[in-house]
């Protein structure tokens, strides 16, 4: 992997850069569809690269390892083969889902135990078999194996917690280094910074995890119940200390406005299942404001869901026929909706990237972000 | 609406036609996708065109009356401005639905009424509201108001029933032929042929239905469950009987080899539930036979869904890829499902035409049935 930094933006820290894969090239800040068990949910892959115009897509190492299972994925040649989509993929460590199993799961030194709950059987994830597993996964970039605390978390829990993290990063370093890519093309590894809403944790991971010198690195356990000042608080003190030259990913954020003020703290990357699951219940992001397509008063309106979009689902469809369709509980309702809130973030990324290289990224900013933070 | 008849088979009664509407052609013998409330479920209205290459769709117009209303269809202009479609459409005369409302609806010779599935509001049709009512959905071809009888059904009752069904035709005719289109395109009237299984009533039926010398037939109240030997004899009598130089609809039929039984004994047109329906549930037509794609042999067959088909679903995806998604209810399996057996019942019907055509289609058609048939 290659990162290039285009752009520093002069009157905040947004940046705008291309990151390099051996599955094409990558134009940050970017935002990831979140495609847990090999599919973003309702898109099709030709829809992805058409209409999305994703240029990265997340996949779920805890769902995708209990279903089709390692076997399958290997058989397949890998994930790229296994789902058709030939542009660069990053897989999560399974971390977070493994946690949220609260009843059902066991964290040690070593690392943890826990029960699927799909049919309950007996798993074991460590720093090493979670890097095994993204490699025959084959993800381009893979995921540190790390404790993703909650909010609120105490500080002995959240300081112990981030050290073990550290910990079973450098198990991860060790197996990753030593370990091949099984498909031909090449893998890296980010770290994970952690340390809850603890500025001197936050400090102290965000320089343990820079010194380990890995390609990307990213920030995570935000955006997990805390205010959103202190999640801009913690990235920007996190930004600050994390190498310059190396892309960025702010874990699991967020919604469009989390996500200009992030990139104007210097983040490169985000995922987030927002713009997918928030469009299967029939909230729309458009660049006028947030539209809920169930109320009545887009019965009659016959109007795109986003007049400055363009794409197919912003042409082909109106609001009133998502609205009717939502409505009746047609599953095209909700295809037309993902499509059209992932491609909104894309654009939105698009445009960030574009006001970062053009000079102007704050004043951009400052005029769309009442616009599309608004209820319509 | 215009029907030429192109080719009438030597050794079948098969015939190879072309209906024109004022919203394009349709080549027969057609198979027609249903798009129940506006939407053929889980397909895009590109992937009807692109993928499916569908030429005429169905609407329902129980469903469209109450969800979204006649109000929102004639303020968007009708229901192909509605829903984006721009191919000709056919709606059903809510009958069949109706009559499925079992305790909630009262046959009179009025007409029906009965009360909403959704919210138990109270509602009319009699022949001459359908017949409103389909004028403001704006379908290319209506269908008259009748009832469908069950399967059995006394003697009596589908006498009566008939003939109570040749009384509504009379005044869906007077109706539909007092009022014009509302959109500025012309609409037809299609009369139905009932008579449950019994051959003198399907006689009787056929030739009151020919003698209202409509521009189509449609012939129903089969495929309700009765033995496919029953329905075959029904539908042979009915076409020997119906003009030949207009096109006939077998309604609600059927499996794929139904479709090919009944293009021989003269149908032009079908439409069925059955792709859609049971693609939602895994099951997949193709040109070697019928797959059950939960099956665990599927796993790491990477092979596509049918490699004779070709389309977009046919490359990009893998029947393990399918499989795996329909094993873990994500969405995009019954969406990629339902692209394909759409897509393989009308390459089925283009194929019978095809062979029409070249006057070879009783070759063909007993050398791919045993084939479309088994289960793989
Ligand atoms: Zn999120
Ligand atoms: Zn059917």
């Amino acid at each position: 992997m290659d990162f290039k930094l285009e752009v520093t933006d002069a009157k905040s820290k947004a940046r705008a850069g291309v990151i390099t894969t051996d599955h094409g090239q990558i134009e940050t800040p970017i935002f990831m569809p979140v495609g847990t068990a090999g599919t973003v949910k309702t898109v099709h892959q030709r829809e992805l690269n058409e209409d999305v115009k994703a240029q990265i897509i997340l996949g779920n190492t805890y769902h995708l390892y209990l279903r089709p299972g390692l076997d399958v994925i290997e058989a397949a040649g890998g994930l790229h083969k296994f789902n058709g989509f030939e542009k660069p993929m990053l897989t999560d460590s399974g971390g977070y889902q493994v946690y949220s199993l609260k009843h059902r799961r066991k964290i040690t030194e070593e690392g943890v135990k826990f029960q699927s709950h799909i049919d309950g059987s007996r798993h074991n994830f460590t720093p090493e078999v979670v890097m095994d597993i993204q490699r025959t996964i084959g993800a381009d970039i893979i995921m540190a194996f790390d404790e993703c605390t909650p909010y609120p978390c105490d500080r002995k829990y959240a300081r112990e917690s981030m050290e073990m993290t550290h910990r079973w990063l450098k198990r991860c370093c060790d197996r990753f280094d030593q370990t091949e890519s099984k498909y031909g093309y090449s893998q890296t590894l980010f770290p994970i910074v952690q340390g809850s809403t603890y500025h001197d944790l936050r400090e102290k991971s965000a320089e343990t995890i820079a010194s380990f010198g890995r390609e990307g690195n990213a920030i995570g356990g935000l955006s997990v119940g805390e205010p959103a000042e202190m999640m801009y608080e913690s990235t920007d003190l996190v930004c600050s200390i994390l190498p310059a030259d190396k892309p960025r990913y702010l874990m699991g954020v967020g919604t469009p406005e989390n996500i200009l003020e992030c990139i104007a703290l210097g983040v490169d990357m985000f995922d987030c299942v927002m713009p997918t699951r928030n469009a299967r219940h029939g909230l729309i992001y458009t660049s006028e404001g947030i539209i809920n397509i169930k109320n009545k008063k887009w019965e009659k309106d016959f109007s795109p869901l986003d007049p400055n979009l363009g794409g197919y689902v912003d042409t082909a469809y109106s609001k009133a026929y998502v609205r009717h369709l939502v409505h009746s509980s047609e599953a095209l309702g909700a295809q037309i909706a993902s499509i059209h809130n992932l491609a909104f973030y894309l654009w939105l990324v698009g445009e960030a990237r574009a006001h970062i290289k053009a000079g102007d990224f704050s004043t951009w900013k400052n005029l769309i972000l009442p616009k599309i933070s608004s209820r319509l």
